[in-house]
């Protein structure tokens, strides 16, 4: 792409070193106006410093949006109605927020005329996928400029001597005292870099940031009760509360219990294993919780569709899918199976597990206590159908037999 | 099935009171004669003793077996490269043994020429789906006496009451003090009934028998390295076993620790929806570490098609259909994709969770700790790729965009 | 079920033999009322004769309904936005209508007090399952019989020997002239029996009912145009019509070029495989014609999902859960993707083969000729972006590659 | 990639214009020697010329080889026991010849010491991912030259300009009289571009090469019998041959009996959707063959799993994974499905329909014409099963009937 077509830019701006030094490079290599846009995602920083910070860099229009209730209700509740877990472990917590981004920066570029978005993510990642696909779904002619794939300060070193000759504060570098790459939202926070290059390493204790480990959380167990309307928690403990706010709340209870690390090596997008470790205390209550209030209010059929389907979803938004229309259509149809999965379920959380001990639907249930019984009086169950069940489920199999079929 | 047809019947028969009224049932009824066959399992209780209650009610062809290795070796472990579970949750334990015991029901029918074979699974439950359609596959003209679906010994007092009536020793009940029904093998045990029959009740602490509560687990935690060949373990903590003594001293490991329990409301083959807690020991952490040399030995593609089949292959186990051709098909593929599943896993056990702490590969990691670095010297990696895939991924729904297409 | 309980049975009548042969037995056998409800649902026979014929045994209430239309629009259309196939083959046309019949039945059930419906459907076959599953999913509480599986007229000779007993006249038995069993309505017309239960025979020309032979079709193509909204037809040739008169036009078309003849061996859901051969003339139009509506506006990954669940949802509708939750599900989805299926698709029927010969459509088309030219002013495509994508989707393989990895 | 780097490039050379071009280009930009291939895939074209042309531009290494059979036996085969078709239309004619030409360009590159492959294909087509996934696959560390990609001659003047000044005949350009681009070997030809773009446009009847028109076609139907081993056909009315033998004979047959003409838009992988017309005349009796010889010797349930699974396996066919891990773990379930897929097919080829008129297996079918009367003596069918059968499919239903469920 020609880099003197560009006029404006709109820009993921996180207010640290890394993309203050793109937004210097944007300036200086575009020539172009920046605008930049930070957003409060729950991950736990204040975004309000990089109001100074672009401005001191000369951007006019900054945008700093607190999205937490929307990355909350609109991202992550949707996900897990679907009982998303990437390669059977991972709770996609940076995954889902990229398309919220990825929207916002749309939408900025639209108001403010940018004909441009920009974003730091590397060349070698996921997240570089997941913000230009959504990008482009949403605005087909955005232009977009990813400078960690065309810029030459590709190492630390020159990084920093960049920073250091325009006058960026070096102190700014986020995450300055850990070894760790790290990004982090409501939903979770991930670590990936120094050790962990080494699959069979172990992270050291002090990595993690949101839990206690499971040795220091509390000796005696937590319970804690969620309510679900139409597959989403609305009530915990019997206060009713927002989205964001579920997700906080879970945080702190799953944080204080030692619940929600996890260390997995996993297939990125572009091709290659990269080991990552995740804390996600809500999510992983989340999880365990929604499966339970399913078990007593989904049909099995709908049950298992959903089930199989899932990898798949969960690929769709790993890869960057958000706004692609099959993952919408196959909201719709999860969307569809939440209506009966109303009720409440009943948690223990002691020292890094989550256990279910209860389940209730007073509207939904389709757990019957007494489906043993009622035969004599409404006649849904005679053991004697099981006989003819059995017997026509195994003819193909007989049939097969008769004929000396084998298979192996 | 008229009764009067009946010569000689191979009974599958644990030696507890259930089996011993039906023994003596079916001598009356049918006035066949009746073979017995008691396996173990890795149950944990004495099989032998089921021979002098056999002798005592006039059987004279009495065969008891160890199948703990062959349980362990075809059945779970095979199971197990799947990383099969059901419903999101449960390990199978049951499910996976039923055809082993259906086999040899077979093999014993053909032996002593028994025209019938009889269990003692009720009419309302998936056992009785999965003997049946275990032996109707290997041998189509068997003849299936089920009589939990037949007599009317319906409730506990006419049973009791014919018990004592024939001089079957009331004492024989198997787990005599317990509310709840249990079975168990090397893969687990699980509990059904009593108060578990309300979802929303908590299971006493003193149901559980397989595991220390998280709270008693120690407070220290253990570690433990298991050596995978094609998909199996092999060796843990460098000693080299056979598969039972896997299980066996994994289900001590684990069971020292916590880990494995679960409580859940599962959907029968047979339609109903049922409360099971079940205890996993060993199979908790199998799971866990096989996901983990999977993740750096599998290619990405063979394993998230696995995940996608999963569901089926763990409903086809669930249902009954291990030894029908499209159990055997999902396998060879299974199987086929496990050639390069080699290496070790480390793991921290600690009061209730299983933790992967390192995984390696000698000979077939696919994870490469340079792939950062190796585009300088052999071109694998050039960040400006990523353009392009981005680009072209995005092209479809750049078109659409531009059509004005909205599919929502 | 014991018979004396029943007071009021609708019953599924079709004015000919078997079912007023039925219709008797029910009244002397379960001394009960039976009130007769006869469809016309395009079978091509007239349907007000089964009045007097009611009338006659004595039925008070009897219910005589046109449900072409219902038919059409409600069921086989949204069956064909599925592109909807069993094995590869079948176009499901006496599965779709029995949902109908059953939905019918409850109604007037409901509508009469009755507490059971009959049906004439055998014990081996499928339509059983279709009307049972149906009625039940419906109406929980209703007792169902089904005469064939539960009388003792089970060879011709006794039934007609009952049926001339009592006074019903033989002349009434349908497709009198045929040696095969039929079924028939707007969307095809079935034959089984007879010289099909060879599966080698080929059927005589003479069986085949509502289409010509190719060989006998019309030495000139017909071209057609058919106009889809949301992925149904509304116009044929520019004049707008109903679904029914859409399915009754095409098959007038399809009919005349001898067009959707078909003969197979399906597996059945009771477990056996079975022959039969079909006329589907314009079922066979219409599934060409909606892949070939599909192919220009719907996104690629919406079209491949919706084909790899397509198997799965077919199946749904043969086994007769067209009114489980699960298909349901589907359907919402499916239904979904059809919103930018607008267009025109023109075909040419040519002595039994249908060929697309054009499709377009002005609001939704993702089709673009000039893809190969926007390079240059709107840069959707720069071809050097091929290099990128192909090398990071190369990208696992080469890393197996360079490990040594063989799959096999 | 620099192109002082390459020392040797082995090209897939046609002998036509557009890779004669090529060679010279190579030659010229980057001053490496080229090696030849030229395959004879049965496209009906002499591939001996090529060798004259090569030797007059310098080559020394000439590769000419006949790869029918293998094309046939390993590649055409095994994707018909798949019942593979892309989008519910097309055969995969081209998709399928791609890899094996990707294999023997790399097996002459390891041969001839050459460090890189070069081939003709566009940068906006699918035949360039084809070559280049399945070259990568094989060998990680090649390098691949993609002229489209890479030069200017992106319009037909310059290339013809370029032909001229380096004396490269003009009149080599293949299918000079068509206004078409074409590709042909033993399963296909196709045809893109010229009028084919517009897609509402109707392709002349001229442009058609393998088939008569249905109209031109015989009056008087043609049989065939088909026998089949493990899938495969092995001999036609009686003859056996081999399997190239076989696809040449199914293409004489069905293309004069006018059969296997496809109009389709279909969905590239690169991101654009695209006309296309096709003539398969043998592979277009094969598929329809295929399922009826399945249809009476596979399991229902594998043939299901088969049948959701296709869509899969011919997208992976088509996108060019056929050397991926994932399309060879898909194949080996496939071909161990077809162990008893052994018998006869009857087919009537008539004016461009293929219809199956007999299928028969003597050793492995599971149609059993009996199954009506097998009851009284081998008790493998009771009608009074169904009630059973029917009374627990439905009780999920019921269930939920009776809580008031509602899914929509």
């Amino acid at each position: 792409m020609s880099s003197s077509n560009v006029k404006k830019v709109a820009l993921a701006y996180s207010g640290g070193l890394d993309t203050s030094v793109i937004l210097k490079w944007l300036q200086e290599t575009y020539g172009c106006e920046v605008v930049t846009f930070t957003a409060d995602l729950g991950q736990g920083e204040e975004v309000e410093p990089a109001r100074a910070k672009a401005q001191a860099m000369g951007v006019r229009e900054i945008y700093i949006d607190d999205l937490r209730e929307e990355f909350a209700r609109d991202f992550v509740f949707p996900m897990f109605r679907a009982n998303a877990i990437y390669e059977g472990e991972y709770l996609l917590g940076t995954s889902i927020a990229r398309p919220l981004i990825a929207k916002r920066l749309i939408e900025i570029a639209n108001e403010t005329g940018a004909d441009a978005i920009a974003h730091g993510a590397t060349g070698k990642g996921n997240d570089q996928v997941r913000f230009e696909l959504g990008a482009y779904a949403l605005r087909p002619d955005i232009r977009v400029i990813a400078p960690w794939r065309e810029w030459d300060l590709t190492s630390r070193e020159t990084l920093l001597a960049y920073a250091e000759s325009r006058g960026i504060p070096i102190e700014m570098k986020r995450g300055n005292a850990s070894p760790y790459s790290m990004d982090a939202n409501l939903l979770h926070i991930s670590y990936e870099g120094g050790i962990l290059e080494d699959p069979w390493a172990e992270p050291e204790e002090t990595m993690w940031r949101w839990s206690v480990s499971p040795e220091n959380a509390p000796d005696q167990p937590t319970y804690v009760e969620l309510a679900y309307e139409h597959g989403d928690i609305v009530a915990i403990d019997g206060e009713r509360m927002t989205a964001a706010a579920v997700l906080s709340r879970l945080n702190q209870l799953g944080g204080a219990n030692g619940i929600g690390r996890l260390d997995i090596v996993e297939n990125r997008y572009v091709g290659m294993k990269s080991r990552g470790c995740y804390e996600t205390p809500g999510g992983t209550i989340m999880l365990k919780a929604h499966r339970a209030i399913e078990s007593i209010t989904l049909d099995r059929e709908v049950a298992h569709l959903k089930d199989e389907l899932m990898p798949r979803y969960a690929s769709l938004i790993y890869n960057g899918y958000w706004w692609s229309p099959e993952r919408r259509m196959l909201q719709q149809m999860i969307d569809a199976s939440q209506a009966p999965v109303n009720g409440e379920v009943r948690l223990k959380l002691y020292k890094g597990s989550v256990s279910v001990v209860g389940r209730k639907s007073e509207s939904n249930s389709l757990f019957d206590m007494n489906i043993a019984t009622f035969e004599d009086d409404r006649g849904a169950y005679d053991q004697k159908d099981a006989e003819g069940f059995i017997k026509l489920n195994a003819l193909r199999l007989r049939i097969a037999g008769r004929k000396g079929a084998s298979f192996v």
